[in-house]
């Protein structure tokens, strides 16, 4: 029984190795990751060029660095490289918060969804903080839940999991909220440079912004002290819309 | 009152060239594109680099290469320039289909995704063929929906539609079928060289399964020569899952 790990913050990241320290504990770890960091190129795949990977060392693990994003490292581990499919992925533990709308910017949460489309199921899971991150209790809630989900797999067919770990002291957290997506946006910081009357440079950076959303919602939950879990799929229908479409004439 | 287009082929794309020359007739454009193709970067934004815009000429338009993907030129256009708010976000034209599993990798739908994340109303249009497309209906469709947009701002905030266009003649285009995002996926295919023990090259490519659904579902819609319009949004969560996680124990 395998545990896929991977994630989008690059094979040596800390987070992913006490993660896979832990996994390691309940079953047999496969880690594919990316060679470099790879934060936001949210479900980006590599068709362009030829992805190399290289295998590596990893806490006694069995590892490849893919010069790749984290879809591609899910694509290559589960259907390339003609190996056993993983029992389960688990993607993280991402050195910042994925919610709100995050979500869908995070290479992290993609590497999950990806195991979703397979029919795998798949966990992300992000800390809350850039900063000295501790990964420990995050690590072993990891843990927890992998081993809940390889034993009573409780998640219906291409549904994942988006758990986000408060960055507190372990006594100061106060529970697990089941939450939706927030629609918590980015505050914008654009710095721009005019080189040339023909050419500007930007650098963006942004903070997301306080919506005030009740604590089902995973930005409010989190910055409350909660582990927020929010199931996650991929069907961007939006399906409320379909009638009022339908009643409409399209020209044709 | 300004129509924003984007593209994730690039710039000098002829979908968008074509797009864009429609669009004028209706309102004015402005063009921020990808300088280079960015197919397959999904909601990918540049974070780690400064992002480079050139200014240049594009059919009589306002336009800029983007040295970055298309949601960062979403971002530039709407919020780092200074310049009024667009009415309209219009994708395209996408030379491939962006149907299935295929929306969630997409730049070009990434783009309109942005868009509508800032409250703007946005369209993603993609024609169904990648050799020597012809454009010209496409354009003219995309030109009378946004039109109709601008005029009777049917979509609620936050939704935006995936058009999907046949390629074949326009005769035998056999109407507008409104749909949901198909389950189908990639049958990938893995090129796999092994250049010494510890390092190993992969080429990724793929062809969309055809699963047996629905004329209501898009990739069925297109592939019987319907065009197909998506009503697409952004919240991931699996609402339907959130009870039954609610009911389960999660260690704290």
């Amino acid at each position: 029984m395998a545990i896929l790990v991977t994630n989008d913050d690059g094979i040596y990241a800390e987070g992913l190795s006490a993660l896979n320290r832990e996994l390691r504990k309940i079953a047999e770890t496969i880690v594919f990751a990316p060679s470099t960091e790879k934060s936001g190129v949210a479900h980006g795949v590599t068709l362009s060029s030829p992805i190399a990977l290289e295998k590596v060392v990893l806490d006694g693990s069995i590892a490849y660095a893919v010069e790749g994003t984290p879809v591609d490292c899910v694509k290559i581990a589960v259907k390339g490289m003609g190996i056993p499919k993983p029992e389960l992925v688990v993607s993280g533990i991402n050195a910042g918060a994925n919610v709100g709308i995050d979500v869908i910017y995070s290479g992290t949460v993609s590497a999950a969804v990806e195991a979703a489309i397979m029919g795998i199921p798949a966990v992300a899971i992000s800390l809350n903080t850039r900063e000295s991150p501790d990964f420990s209790f995050a690590a072993r809630f990891a843990a927890e839940l992998a081993s809940s989900l390889l034993k009573d797999r409780f998640l219906p067919e291409h549904v994942l999991l988006n758990v986000n770990v408060p960055s507190v002291p372990e006594a100061q957290i106060k529970g697990v909220a089941i939450t939706k997506q927030s629609r918590s946006c980015y505050g914008e910081k654009f710095e721009r440079e005019d080189v040339s009357p023909d050419k500007i440079v930007f650098r963006l950076s942004g903070k997301l912004s306080d919506l005030t959303e009740p604590l089902d919602y995973d930005v409010a939950a989190l910055s409350h002290d909660y582990i927020s879990i929010t199931p996650i799929h991929f069907d961007l229908t939006h399906h409320p819309s379909i009638d009022s479409l339908l009643r409409r004439k399209f020209g044709r």
